[in-house]
């Protein structure tokens, strides 16, 4: 009965911390899909609803009747299983249902869901677990969105975010890590995707990592020094990519009388070089590094690093608690990760041993390995309990909205 | 004095009657753009605002303040005079200014046109009455947006009007014109748009042409007898666009359980099979002429015709006066047009002695005469007193979502 | 006996003359296609025979057997009538048949229609003809696709052409119509393509002609004023079709060391200053005009003009004859028109009491209705017996490779 | 003296066996490309001309002199390092220089390249080798690409090959592997890629693989299975990719009267069930294992198991030994891997401590590191000295065009 309550509390603390992340905007702003890659926040709200309706209620609460008969329609994302659904470049169009409807169709299934939960069903724990952390991933989506909405627009809008302090930037330091057989993957007994599983050894040549992610005074010096302007620097498709788009630099960056400035969501302002560089793309990260003379990391050196040098991600880079969107390099030490999300250099691909899981939710994770790069770490957009150190995002080589930066590694002579 | 405050009236009445047709919509609705063809709602408030704050209160107010120093570049539709503006497919991205925020730009725009307008400058008579016409226009193409907004949604909303009742469709009865020379071109005092000038002769040889535009049963018989599939009766670039978008029907048609229903503003329903057809294409249009035995008339046939039958329009068929937004065939009896957009077969193209407007203003008709097919009447979705019979509509032959229908025509022999 | 034997000798000259055209080629040349509107001379050669096998023999002469059962597939353009067909844009991926084997296909094909005509079937005479008629317009597109298909080679080979003496440029005269009816199409007994029926009065008000077409010089004096640069003296279409391009002169047009050459047939050279300006698109040619103060003709306005001026056409301006590829304006004179296809503002549409042929030959000219414009005249490269006052050709207003110029108008005051 | 002799030597008899390769095709065959990845024969035969020219004669041959001035624009193939170039896919637009002119400009290299190999500069010795096995990848591409070309006309040619003769299908073994450490890459001191560098250490799990790849037979199982109407055995890319491209089949099938059929190079015919399967993506592969149950091996996991199973590849394979283009399973034997490129789940990356080669060269293997698949083996296509275990070759997900089939693995439980 105990755990029961805990996890309604729980349940209704994340389901309501999504809301929260919708409450600076209008609902002008609720509405739009500029690019294909951003959802509507409305959209977000009903496809996580429609999460919990369709893995938890239709299935296991027997008294459940479907809220709309259209809305899975709407809101499944892209699990075949369920067949058609809404084209998703197209969810921009979706003035119906209205905000009003989805608030709704949200409060009918927190109410099932939450009768659901007191019948302590154990065998739904893993369930309840997926669609909370499928909540999480939500609202960092959201974050992402938010920002793409509100950073497109010709008046920007202050979403919110404390302000930065300027700081110092910390020069780097390198950490050695010893060629050898090192474990790998998700070795708990709390939730974990199924493309962290299963843990097994994997063998890295010495090599030396940086202790921290690469400021935007270092990117600075990248693009004074004709970084975007050198097919040398490029991966052939990163060129390509760099002259169809006309790009110069990252996303949200704008040159105003000579000086560059950026978005924030607190705001269109000028640069702060002490800053995490921060939305570029896999390809920009892959030319820094190789004009600095180094390389991106892969995610086996990554992780491994990652538990050798600090194993606890510093509490104050999470947006949703510390309230900084865009903490700068010394607030958020003495942390080694978590501020930006990190490109590795290892295609995103199944473990060994790895299990598809069954049925609808086998699409969640293993039908994208293909042409993605995995990220590691965690930005501040990353609700706090959602990250650790097994966890593997994935994105195309060319996508900038996420809060992506890059750290450097060498291997050792 | 008197002269002025009729004017006054006026322009408050029909600017008015714009934020009178936006009451249904819900705030979703209002923002996006679900073709290119299609403006947000929001845009055209702000738009119609912007074009009298442009072209009247900038010039010729001195006291006059710019409200917005971004909104002429979001709210410019194609004045390459203005210099950059947003992009026409992006301007269902644009959350901001918010709905609220384009109300009261209108309303500041307003009260300046009100002092301008006291001024009673004899010689913006035209400017003045230039922007209300432009307005009338938006109003128009307000509601088939709006249609088209509503009408795509997978959840369709009714919007309004009147609901018909079930008719009976007259026969066609056909009338003759004997070859001639016959004059063309609005040759009144009063406002008209410079593509009706300058007034003219044209010769046409003897000809008949129906009474009535082409009705739903009509058109079905049509399309049962294969006419989406028979490539000997389009176009070549009709057929065309018939393959690559796999059309079989006017827009807003579907067939559920073997039966054609379609959405109307008030709501999705079976066919009316009395009301004309409406939302086709010109070469839907030119198609079913050549499967009738018959063909389209050119813009210079219908204006002789349609001087000849009914001078006058019939009140009943618009929209905003009548609220049949759909009337039968036989409630819009004895009007000889005006509940349908007529397709001609010819080409918008300028009037023998056309000149263009001297600066801005010479943007607004002269640079589309290209491509484009003239559509003569007006439709429910017009406003009354914007319809005249010299009236020079233009859209390009692929497009569907105007009220745009049908009237046959045949050569006499 | 002897219209036979005069008419079977008319066939091979017209068939040898396309044979010729090609023999400056190599085999290479004979294959690509370089742009959609460009079909490889090889595909010339096959889609002319087949017209004969499939308007003539296959349906007038028993004995004849189908050469080859692909061969319809691969060398019909775009008549709906004989099925599927091979895709217009990747006829320059079809290497067989060989060349050897489609100069093969037209020694079978002429062979038998040799034995059609010797049959002296009377009711053939216009099917025939018409078939001629065809192979002297892919003539005339032979020599246009050739020339792009050099024209646009890195290393650009001289395909043949004498060359042009330095002239001299004539003043521009005015020439005055008068207002009024005229009959307008073809009235004779000879050859007609079905779009120049029928016979037909129209009205034109007084207006002014030139004398003869622009030339070289004067169009440079268009774009040294900025006439590529300037928005309001294009077309709404003509001035996105600049941007999307990135055009700034006419196709063949490249400057070197600040010095405009071209691509002519005889070689990449200087301009020659004193020819008329050709490869110009409808747009180019509005925006020329409007650039002048003048406008285009009407293809009435021209009709009736050239109809007055100057009823012949001089015999020096046809390539095949003459062996001028590129004439100055002074050694074609003193023809009014002839040497380059002069773009008309005339929409493509038919005539009234047109009427459209029976079958499959109903798609040679009526289903192209639509989007395109009417030139008039004849170019260079048309064959002289190919060439009459009524005859309408027609393109797209962006398309450059024809031997398009322009002629200027006004209406008078 | 000597070795300056067989290096001449091996140098004609590779750069003669390219020339062999283009025997069986007309003119017309050399020049097209119908797909962006084919190359037209013709540009082949300059392109591998121009890197010898390129990277040995012109930095290391004072008394060279460049053959064209051109040539190095048309054929570049994506090296930045020499600027602008012909676009990619417009190869197929290049009718000049003519074939007949390419055979020159590669008779004037081979002869100062024999000159240059008298001279007996030692330190050249790896560039030599580079420009020859250069040639022998794209004596490869000539295979695929004239496979194309033949294999989509509508008239299909024959090119060559012997017949294969009716075999049987040996029953799959499958192989044990141990989990451990592996070495993995090139560790000899003959040639080899950058890419096959550095020679490293692997760990991989326990796991089974097949003796041999996939047959005709087994495919066809699959799609009977309706294997490419079920979106759960599909990558969601791969999905995308087949529902976009409307494919039911590997590449060059085609179901006539109820039966498959492909095409072969020695013509088309009916499927022998026997074979590999071939011409089958990436994600075609993964779907086949996928219903397999099984899946595909990492490129570490074939590495270490051809080493172990069969470490010499079987003569017969090689086309250009045997003759044989389509070896059935039972004539290749007992070899373990040679007649199809085998699909790994590797996405093409560096070894760790990979070094990019300095300059224009670095650009040969670098830069292709993203969204590629490595795939490992060698086909009939194949050069047989072409051929080793540790060689890399990559493509991308989607490509067909390839001789590419699949092989099963297991992860040991």
């Amino acid at each position: 009965m105990l755990n029961q309550n805990m996890l309604a509390k729980k349940y209704l603390s994340i389901r309501n911390q999504t809301l929260e992340l919708t409450q600076p905007l209008t609902a002008e702003d609720m509405v739009v899909q500029p690019i294909v890659d951003v959802s509507p926040p409305k959209w977000h709200l009903g496809h996580t609803t429609w999460f919990f309706e369709t893995f938890l209620l239709k299935p296991h609460l027997p008294t459940y009747r479907e809220y709309h008969p259209k809305f899975s329609f709407i809101f499944n994302s892209y699990y075949e299983t369920f067949g058609d659904r809404a084209v998703r470049n197209q969810r921009g169009f979706l003035t119906r249902p209205t905000i009003q409807e989805v608030m709704d169709y949200r409060r009918y299934v927190d109410e099932f869901m939450l009768q659901l939960i007191a019948l302590g069903t154990d065998n739904l724990t893993f369930l309840i677990d997926l669609g909370l952390n499928h909540e999480q991933q939500h609202q960092e989506l959201l974050v992402t969105d938010i920002k793409y909405i509100l950073g497109t627009q010709v008046i920007n809008p202050v979403y919110g975010g404390h302000k930065d302090v300027p700081g110092q930037l910390p020069p780097i330091d390198w950490v050695s890590i010893d060629g050898g057989q090192y474990p790998i993957g998700f070795d708990g007994n709390t939730f974990c995707f199924d493309n962290e599983l299963k843990p097994h050894e994997a063998h890295v040549e010495s090599f030396q990592i940086a202790d921290r992610v690469i400021a935007v005074e270092e990117y600075l010096a990248f693009m004074d020094d004709a970084g975007y302007q050198r097919p040398e620097l490029w991966l052939s498709e990163g060129w390509d990519w760099l002259m169809k788009n006309g790009l110069n630099s990252p996303l949200y960056w704008k040159k105003i009388d000579n000086a560059w400035h950026y978005y924030r969501l607190d705001g269109f302002e000028k640069l702060n070089v002490y800053e995490p560089v921060t939305h570029i793309s896999f390809f920009e990260a892959d030319a820094f590094a190789r004009w600095s003379g180094k390389r991106l990391p892969t995610e086996f050196e990554w992780e491994i690093a990652a538990k050798k040098i600090q194993p606890k991600r510093p509490k104050s880079a999470n947006f949703l608690e510390s309230g900084l969107l865009h903490p700068s390099l010394e607030q958020q030490q003495p942390g080694f990760w978590g501020s930006v999300w990190e490109w590795t250099n290892s295609a995103y691909s199944a473990y060994p041993g790895y299990r598809q899981t069954k049925g609808a939710l086998g699409e969640y994770n293993g039908k994208f390995m293909i042409n993605q790069m995995v990220l590691r770490g965690g930005s501040c957009a990353t609700p706090a309990a959602h990250i650790r150190l097994s966890y593997r995002n994935f994105f195309h080589a060319y996508q900038q909205w996420q809060f992506s930066g890059v750290r450097l590694t060498e291997t050792a002579e």
